[in-house]
């Protein structure tokens, strides 16, 4: 059985990054709900995300998605951020909302669009040299709506072409994070659907080109964790998009889904040495019917239980059932772990930093909500769109 | 097998109703692109849909959403369509773009919501009243995200009231349609999720009531024929909303992504005593990427090429194979008529009716694209906010 | 909160019914691999309940396959179980294994397959005579696998008439519980695919005829605790099959796929009042490469905890923040018994009623493992075929 | 346009692959269900096989199974095959139907079930030299059913061992060919679920190993044809495995469940440059209630009218279209060669090379079916496990 010391240890030294998105406005196609006090800039963004890392002390970067965070001074943003402390974390291109990407981006038929994309891209890096950013993720809605549309290995040429371009430009202390997502906005065919579309690509590359795992984007009862573990494999896992799904790309709070799934993924990324700074755990989700702060520390608080559970379980008891094929002893191990409440755990690593016990309580008690719904009036709430 | 002039005058009664909402602009939650000349108004939502009729010959009727396309005077509405050649359709409710509908319309836990809700699908009578209509669709994005987040069985109880309420509201001629939806918005429930959901309210509430299926709203993998069967079987298959998915509810062209299950459906249709003017046979769909009015046009002529080949099937040896237990002579009876190029008949089918055999070249010879272009600048163009 | 002493009474009270057949072999298409000790007879099947009753308490009840389990004397094998403190419980029908079903029971296109379907249908019924047993289950294979080659409607038709026939049997206090299943052996069309399909003909034949959940059997993405909340609203629930599924009918130990799902299912049972013994709680599972009888205790024991947890719920709690709307608050309450570790209540529970706490411990030392894997040797072991 | 003498002979040049066991009987794991004349050896499959080719002349070659293919003498077996126009083709390794190979072959924990599995892989290349075939085939059962059964990236290590090994063993001219399958035996991990991990492993090995896509063995919703293109673009794409789903991988006749879908495969097939002999177009199904033969030919003309429909495509007028944006013009094009009636074209091809036009109707006059039902009485027929 593992030490509680170095469990602990292991959860104090957590980091989760939230988005700034999560703290703005989201919805689906059919309606967009505003909620009170949702912030009208990057900088307050910021303010709620250091909410976030104050009740929780593990969410200490937020990422930005560029240019829904565009400024003209990153310096003072980092500053802002620093002053909180928190840092700024990856940056989150954006080649989807200009209407000449209506078909695509960097694998759009025409060279002028895709010169276009990509110049965003390498401005991304140029934000990341200001921030101090180590990672560029990379996300592209790409894709086609029609058998025929256009063509699928064309575009795939176009993809190579531009990430090349890219990496080419990329400092030696930064990497280039490849996001693959089964389906939408695009709806026939999606340029980077799957791991192995990604992987392929990243492997290229080089070293510095990694794959993101959204737990959102993947075909109906794909078994993730398997993927987790063979990108472990192959040291192609850069980062987690943490969310969960029911049905599609969801965006729900993660673990509010499939909590056993999330603690199995965590299980992967510990026995696969995935545990460490090199992976980023980012949250990456759209709270559109529940209040958006208490809803992230949710999150985080769910990472943090899967995390626990999984850092608990008896591996060597566990690999000892596994090699002697006792199939009920080895998943007996591996539950004992996902049935225990490690609620008091968590609440004792916290203690033990000066944060109090229960970060919805404490952020409940903090006023926090009633203010920012008092003093964010007027201006335009942030969002998808801006 | 059946005659050729049974088949073209089959051919020729057919009536595809289109939606208003098709010819405005649409998109995903990540971007909505707008097209040149998209309409501004119902009236020229109106117009457009004459140009789909003017070419196919089977588009007579529009369906209208309320509020998107409400007007002050549904008579000069309905004068405008009559003057084209058409008539107004089926009126389909909308209550969820209002703030208040958050957690829900008719099924809100709040009983204030809930009647603004109900009031709102009783005012959509009296449009119905003013417009002739005969069917009242009802499609509710009510469901929760969150498990726990409210009580599956006490917003059937809150479903049941409404759909009641307004059941009795209905004059002799008018009928209630309910649509079931597998997921979206709502990700964790939807309040009427499956046809079984919708039968059994519809069963209660009397025979004007009918079932809606649409075949973008189903779990991946369901056989969507059989569920038209047993509609019909039941007598209580009212309408269907077409169009085409990959994944989820994609809205693409009917046809577009599985001409064969097209093809299978409207062969339960004819099969089951549907092809009458009891069943509504509508689009609805979402054109974001490609043109519009040649998208529905293709729409149309992609249900009239599946209808013709279901009215192609030789039943009589269909039925002979089955009875004999010869899989493969039964399977190949469908496949002709499947494999059949039904495209030269259809052409027929609009020759003698004097139209153009090719509508997609005929819309555009007419100009009428470059003409709304031109006319159509200033104004908001319509879409699915307004 | 519910009072710790009626969630023990209610936890002492539970019945969980014990398939006869997943003691036998059982496999895949590919393989079924043979295990030492598995029961050579009806009798021997019994032998294997009666330990797991033993040690969990909660399984006084075994159900019966015909003819897997025929037997001459019904009497002898109900003394058999009354011995051991066992009851004969379900009588489960099989018209899938004989060469006559190769195109269906009940719904085949000839009428004296189905004749003798039904016949077999009818003599379950003299079984349940004979055993006392009180539900009849009828799941049936029918289906087509190519497009063509039945006609959809006329076997609904056939299937009425039989279940009809054989309702109409039923003595007083029998039941007929149906069971529906998504795909499998068929792989078109299945004759009974979905709980509307079941529920509309359990709806005609009146109060005695019931539908069974089985958890494996829906699309993917299907929300079950949905369907059981509705059942239950109807008045339609008769039974549950449980087990786990992660991609197809998997039929894993039921709680080891999604022990989220079963505790949600188990929610609604107690929220829609069916947790009583109206409601057949059944195992439904194939242990193809686990050992069989630890396999089924831990699979009942997954079902007390999810039952535990789901009795712990503060319903008051849940239903305050429910009707106030806070979606964060009620999904709270929700995941606060359900992230309870229940074990140390249900070794209480246990204890209390003079069990060892850890059955599956209990078990292992009682040595019975090797008795049987020594003594039944000869004989040809119990599977699906016999 | 492409010119009809151009498609003609493309079309006359085409091979398709039978497979052995789809003579034999096969099933789901609820029942075989018999059929009389199935063969009783490996020789009668090939007599079978050769009606096949007789009547289609696209079907030369016969993929083996084994050990159910096991033969003393390989040059006798090829001989007999020669005798009748046919060749023998792929051979197929079965890991999977001993009882050793419970918890997995070349995954297993143990080494010593490993070293068994290896070392028939190893007697299959002794296979192929004798057959002189180029390709051998790896499906692999392998995987877990349970979470923590066994570690999922210590198998993916032995797998790897396993792969080096006979890819050592293999002559020059010799190709190993790496199946994935989404789920089934295994229901938690598959050890080579997708082709991200067939890609990933056949990468390492070298130029002669490449990946199999069987068109059942995918999540719902895969874009399959994306994958076919992408691994052309990476050139390691080896050969199909065609057959037809809805649900899971139900090996139904190929083209049977989604025509569109096999057309939309053979055109990147085509397009990529794959439609050479280095791709083996094989057919892996099962005729669980059809009569056998007349199933494998109209599977294989199902795979000539996809061909033939996507070699009709006008790529120029496709390319254009595409590279213009229009949406829907591109579209047009490939829907124009799709619903083409290509069967009067291969009408044409079969009456040029001298073979009736229409192979069903000359099978069944061709009185074979009554001959062997007639002859092969007595014996074992055919089958999985045989």
């Amino acid at each position: 059985m593992p030490s509680l010391t170095s469990v602990k240890a292991a959860l104090a030294t957590q980091a989760i990054e939230t988005p700034s998105w999560a703290y703005g406005n989201s919805g689906t196609r059919f309606k967009v709900f505003a909620q009170p006090g949702v912030p009208r800039s990057a900088f307050e963004k910021l303010d709620d995300a250091a909410r976030v890392h104050a009740h929780t002390g593990v969410a200490p970067t937020v990422a930005l998605h560029i240019p829904w965070d565009k400024v003209d001074d990153y310096a003072a943003l980092a500053k802002h951020a620093e002053d909180q402390g928190l840092r700024l974390g990856t940056i989150n291109s954006n080649v989807f909302q200009d209407d000449d990407y209506r078909l695509g981006s960097v694998c759009h038929p025409d060279a002028a669009v895709r010169r276009k994309a990509i110049d965003h891209l390498l401005a991304c890096v140029d934000v990341m040299d200001a921030t101090g950013s180590r990672d560029l993720k990379l996300w592209f809605a790409d894709g086609t709506n029609y058998p025929g549309q256009d063509d699928i290995r064309a575009r795939q040429d176009r993809l190579a072409e531009a990430l090349s371009e890219v990496y080419t430009r990329l400092g030696d202390d930064q990497r280039l994070l490849l996001e693959y997502k089964f389906f939408e906005p695009a709806f026939y065919t999606t340029d980077v659907p799957d791991w192995g579309t990604a992987y392929a690509h990243c492997l290229k590359l080089g070293d510095k080109a990694k794959v993101v795992v959204d737990t959102g984007h993947h075909a109906p009862g794909t078994n993730i964790e398997f993927i987790v573990a063979s990108l472990l494999r192959e040291n192609k896992l850069g980062a987690f998009d943490f969310n969960s799904r029911f049905y599609a790309d969801d965006d729900l709070m993660a673990g509010a889904a499939d909590p056993f799934q999330l603690f199995r993924i965590m299980y992967e990324v510990v026995r696969g040495g995935g545990y460490t700074p090199d992976t980023a755990f980012m949250l990456d989700q759209c709270h559109n019917i529940e209040a958006k702060i208490p809803a992230i520390i949710r999150s985080v608080m769910n990472v943090q239980e899967a995390t626990a559970k999984a850092l608990l379980i008896d591996r060597e008891g566990l690999s000892a059932a596994q090699t002697s094929g006792d199939v009920l002893a080895a998943n007996a191990v591996l539950m004992d772990a996902y049935n225990t409440d490690v609620r008091p755990l968590l609440a004792d690593v916290r203690s033990e930093r000066g944060l109090d016990p229960d970060p919805i309580s404490a952020y409940r008690r903090s006023g926090w909500a009633d203010r920012i719904a008092t003093e964010r009036v007027g201006g335009a709430q942030a969002g998808w769109g801006a």
